[in-house]
């Protein structure tokens, strides 16, 4: 017992330390700043962090360009009426609340979510430059005495309205602290403990992690609960490859009581250390291999990009405006491309965002079935995406954009350079024609590629998704995800697939002694809110189909291609079908070219996958928004969360899937596409210890959009318009 | 009579004075040169070229990069095994054969091939740089008094082998001469030169195609045949938009003669000129649309690649043979990647190249049912690759190399600037991880991903197909297809959709007054002989299915990866399905990873399309290797054209298909991987009057082939390594 009280003493000890040392080392705001600003001193623990990883930089990581940090959010006033809430806004919300009687009188409280609530969309769609702002109002989901509130908070005139209390199912988003503390939550079980020491894991080295339950019955009913599993960090930044395995807690996420503890891995190994750390700053100076020379892109006389008032994007033949979203991520709104033939700005999209992801892992054990993330409406997409480096996320010339998020306590907090915007050009072809030997005229035309990328990187924990809206002077938008980052992996007492019995499953690969990478799947849903030269558009499937002539001709057989317009939801409900192509068109039937086609936007699938599970299963129920890959619903400002508003532990009543069955009608309206990109992941030895980025993308295509070519008249690359460069060295 | 004479006289004297002019203006070698190179002079027509588009270039394109042109081969000696035929080689095999009674005897040959007849795998494994160069053969195909030979001939004995004479079915890729000749074959015909004229085309506007015929029974057997249509180039370079619609004439390919004039779009007008034309020389300068600043891939240091007695490309962590080809375009060979570990060089692809295209149009009518182009057996994917315009098909740094091939009477040509390879960084990420707020620590790194990429780009009469091989620094593999240039369009009464009966079917989309788009297909098959740590791989398919729990677990499903070695061709006949997925890995069986995976690649699909047309369509029996996405096959020196060796006019009885259908054994064996690549494509205005470019690509991947991550230690970019640049303006 001494032994045990002396080593938890150590540890609240150091974590104390830890408390003080990093709100010196990571206060995310100007101190000088007037305005309040969430104070971490104060709100322990999520400011809480073992800076033990923080590496005293060597001297070659010296020059190494800093991020922009410490910019000054505290006067910042909004512009546009889809600008997010500024820090003097959070904090005007936070004064209205804590005098409103629902929080004054309450013992405990959190919020979970503080956004702008957005104007109606006709308001927003007449509002210009130059035009009286519209009122500001916020959208705020608190947790009062254990009770979900939806609230809406009019920063004019100061008042709150109750939109709703209480909910079916589900609860909201977690706080950043609902989630720090729930991993410090299991240290004060005297079982806990002592499980981690007889696993010969030393309290210090322990590095846990809150993973949602998801729901699969009466278990996770009525209360909102939490998973927390550990890891050791002794001897690696890498902890996620050295899982205490089999070990679970159960945690209340309102009393951050532990209910229960579930130890099936004590003849599990942790995995050894070695090899597992991936910071450079950890090599060994001869192991480091330098493969390529320096190269960069750059541009002599900077970027070709502005952003006025902090959140609108002119770029080339591009408008739009760009703001982060602690759920979302990103948010792309007002999406317009400028016609080359009349120049006026055409609409293309209303606003885009990340809706939700749903992560399933496919091992059905008792450690691991739960393991079903669904990681924007549980963990907060844009909570967890973390600063981006300088020169490795984005190139040279990137802008860096902040988010401004409230705590639960309603303070603002600034995430730095949490989104960047950069040119992008990697050799690659807008468009080329040579005369061949056929014709032999000296005609040789060809166009350089240049994009303009919006990119962020979401941590959430493990795993890092790069998500990019990639903008093209053709008019084509391309949406990438991006994964890299690190595996959830089991521990195994296996060593070597020998020693594996044949009929024995290991739910995934053998990576490396005693570890195995687990199968799962990405999808990743995005909200479309297409608005093609207007907001009433209509869904087009281009089917194409196969037609047999009959002696006309000396073919057998051609492809034809049909178009249906979809009149209801269920018109559009798509599965992607490689012997039964088609074309996904979202036309504004009004609205003809010269020669009378509507003009329209496609969606092109890249590479993806489909969920396979079964529609019963409880996971799939919540995420059943992935059951197909393209769905079309009439809009509707509350439908825009594919998992419904509240997911965590949701039964999946409220989903992307349920709207669609109503079939409401969609021919000639204001629509939402809706599409899912997935992936299957088979992990692989080469995803061990830090994966290579594995991406895919869809695109949004005009289609007969432009009455021809919109970049038929841009100039080639000349020479002399080309940086003359030298190395910093010789500099 | 007179005025038509004249028209004619006028027409052959402008012909000839072009043939000087080009000989002037295209000698496509070093006059210096001792060599005797391939005389345009002496061998109208094909060096024929109306030069009315070789524009004066305006001052401000004065400073555009010159490709090296007249870099001198005369000299070039071979130092690898597979190093292509030199121009001594070539004049020597021409030689040779002058001299062999076969040729001397015959009143007329063609040579259609002349390529180096590669030694035999065992002897070129074994062959390392120092030995001594192996035995020099020539593969030639000649046409001698219309009949088809393969010869071999010896460099070294000057022994002439024939191997074949005759073929069941099918003749030889066409030679530019026979393409050439083609052309002008109609204008010796009276009827031909009258429809001209009645369609109002002054014959000195008169730009006409080879369209390889196909076949579709008797009238397409025991003749070698083409198909002429015309377009008017008047006032535009882009005389692809101004077809003489449903003009189709006849030609024997061997006698020229006009077999038959079939004329069914008499009422059809000639689509306008404007617009059309994407020449930058003849935009009206306030209407040129500049729409960034200019941007470029800069390396101080230069480029990281060397190239090695002209074939040799080292690159980072890999090493391969490249070489340009008359059929296939480019050829990637030995392809090796050094394991960060052990440090030694490991076999991935002994050879890799486009071994057949199919492009089908999908109208039945009289003037289009036989487009249905092989663009590398028909046409010579390579001798359509043309040379590419540095910093706009490649960017800076780029290195080029020029194809030597050889014209039908045996001399050797230059193609300049056929292929180029640079170092691509577009600011992707090769990999990242940032901790979260959830742990809280201080942790991001990110490494930027910079790849190589060996890029052709064949311009088949209107279309370009840039082909990209791309090397990643992980060893992953992207082989990306790019569509370009100019669409196969179809003359139409129509100026609007609204005068289209409801119930009449363009067979593709509206473009323009009097333009249709028609839809069609493309599918490019890549040949891959994978050597996965040497020749003896095995084909898995990794099978990812549907498992019902029972009970056991709160979970009533999750997904279960089935490893399936394909034991015979017919277990590799593979055809995509979203929801039965499947990996597609090579292995080594006899080689594991330290924990005992087996070592592997897989094929790893992106966006796709799968020919639907009738299997007992004529073209799509000849097409059949189009009848799935991938194929395995066992490794034979003879099959590596997937459409057969002799494509044009074939019945398609010697396919990957017909090949495939014989189930040998491919388990554990030295075995070849095909895959198609395939667009619908839906024209659309914006393809009008030149496509931005659409892509699509495959990888090659590694699964567990490295025990981790291989570029876990390679470091991040660095502010003071990477260059400082200014605009050459202020320089």
């Amino acid at each position: 017992m001494e032994g045990r009280n002396f080593l938890r003493f150590l540890f609240l000890f150091f974590s104390c330390a830890l408390v003080l040392l990093y709100t010196w080392v990571h206060l995310p705001y100007d101190p000088s700043s007037s305005a309040k600003l969430h104070d971490c001193t104060a709100n322990a623990p999520w400011c809480v962090s073992k800076n033990r990883f923080q590496t005293k930089k060597p001297n070659f990581l010296k020059n190494r360009l800093k991020p922009n940090r410490h910019r000054n959010h505290a006067a910042d006033v909004p512009h546009h009426p889809l600008d997010p809430l500024t820090v003097q806004e959070i904090n005007k919300i936070r004064t209205i609340l804590s005098s409103h009687a629902l929080f004054k009188n309450s013992a405990t409280y959190a919020l979970h979510s503080v956004e702008l609530e957005e104007p109606d969309k006709a308001l927003v769609l007449k509002w210009k430059r130059g035009d009286k702002l519209l009122p500001r109002k916020a959208s705020v989901i608190a947790r009062v005495n254990g009770v979900s509130h939806v609230l809406t908070v009019d920063l004019t005139t100061s008042e709150l309205t109750v939109v709703q209390t209480g909910y079916d199912s589900g609860y909201p988003m977690m706080t950043i602290e609902d989630m720090t503390s729930a991993i410090w939550a299991p240290l004060a079980s005297y079982e806990f403990n002592r499980t981690i020491i007889q696993r010969g894991v030393d309290l210090a080295d322990l590095a846990c992690l809150p993973i949602s339950t998801g729901w699969y019955g009466k278990m996770e009913e009525n209360r909102r609960l939490i998973k927390v599993q550990c890891y050791s960090m002794k001897e690696t930044a890498n902890f996620y490859m050295r899982p205490i395995e089999g070990l679970t807690v159960l945690v209340d996420l309102d009393t951050k009581q532990v209910v229960e503890i579930s130890d099936k891995g004590k003849n599990i190994p942790i995995p050894k250390a070695a090899n597992t750390d991936y910071r450079y700053s950890t090599m060994e100076y001869n192991k480091v291999k330098r493969l390529v020379n320096p190269i960069s892109i750059e541009q002599p006389k900077g970027p070709s990009f502005t952003i006025e008032d902090e959140h609108l994007v002119k770029w080339a033949n591009w408008e739009f405006h760009l703001k982060p979203d602690a759920r979302a991520g990103v948010i792309i709104s007002g999406a317009k491309v400028r016609d080359p033939d009349t120049g006026e700005l055409r609409n293309v999209i209303y606003k885009g965002f990340t809706s939700e992801l749903f992560v399933p892992y496919m091992d059905p054990s008792d450690a691991w079935y739960f393991k079903t993330y669904m990681d924007a409406g549980e963990y907060g997409f844009g909570l967890q995406a973390m600063p981006l480096d300088p020169l490795n996320d984005c190139p040279r010339n990137a802008y860096y954009m902040d988010g401004v998020f409230a705590a639960a306590d309603g303070t603002p907090f600034v995430r730095s350079n949490m989104v960047c915007v950069f040119e992008k050009y990697g050799g690659d072809i807008g468009w080329r024609h040579s005369e061949s030997p056929i014709t032999g005229f000296a005609i040789t035309e060809v166009r350089p590629k240049v994009t303009l990328v919006v990119r962020m990187a979401a941590s959430v924990a493990n795993y890092d998704y790069i998500v990019d809206w990639e903008f093209q002077t053709d008019g084509l938008i391309k949406i990438t995800v991006g994964l890299s980052g690190i595996l959830m992996v089991k521990g195994t007492p296996y060593d070597n697939m020998n020693e594996v019995p044949l009929n024995e499953y290991l739910y995934g690969t053998l990576l490396s002694e005693n570890v195995i990478g687990v199968i799962h799947d990405h999808y990743v849903t995005f909200y479309l809110d297409m608005d093609v030269d207007g907001s009433d558009n209509s869904f087009v499937k281009v089917n194409i189909e196969r037609q047999q002539t009959s002696g006309e001709s000396p073919r057998k057989s051609y492809l034809k291609a049909k178009r249906n317009v979809a009149k209801t939801e269920k018109d559009a409900q798509i599965k992607f079908k490689l012997y039964e192509p088609s074309e996904y068109h979202v036309i504004n039937p009004t609205k003809k070219t010269r020669v009378g086609n509507p003009v329209g936007y496609k969606v092109v699938s890249g590479g993806t996958a489909a969920s396979l599970l079964d529609h019963e299963d409880p996971p799939q129920k919540r995420g059943a928004f992935t059951n197909n890959q393209i769905w079309v619903t009439p809009y509707n400002k509350t439908e825009q969360w594919a998992g419904g508003l509240f997911v965590y532990q949701s039964h999946g009543q409220e989903t992307l899937a349920t709207w669609s069955e109503r079939d409401r009608s969609i021919e000639n309206k204001d629509i939402v596409v809706w599409y899912t990109l997935g992936f299957h992941h088979i992990p692989c030895q080469e995803d061990f210890p830090i994966m290579p980025t594995v991406s895919a993308s869809f695109d949004l295509k005009p289609v007969n959009f432009f009455e021809s070519n919109p970049i038929l008249r841009v100039p080639p690359n000349f020479e002399n318009d080309l940086p003359i460069c030298v190395s910093t060295a010789s500099a």
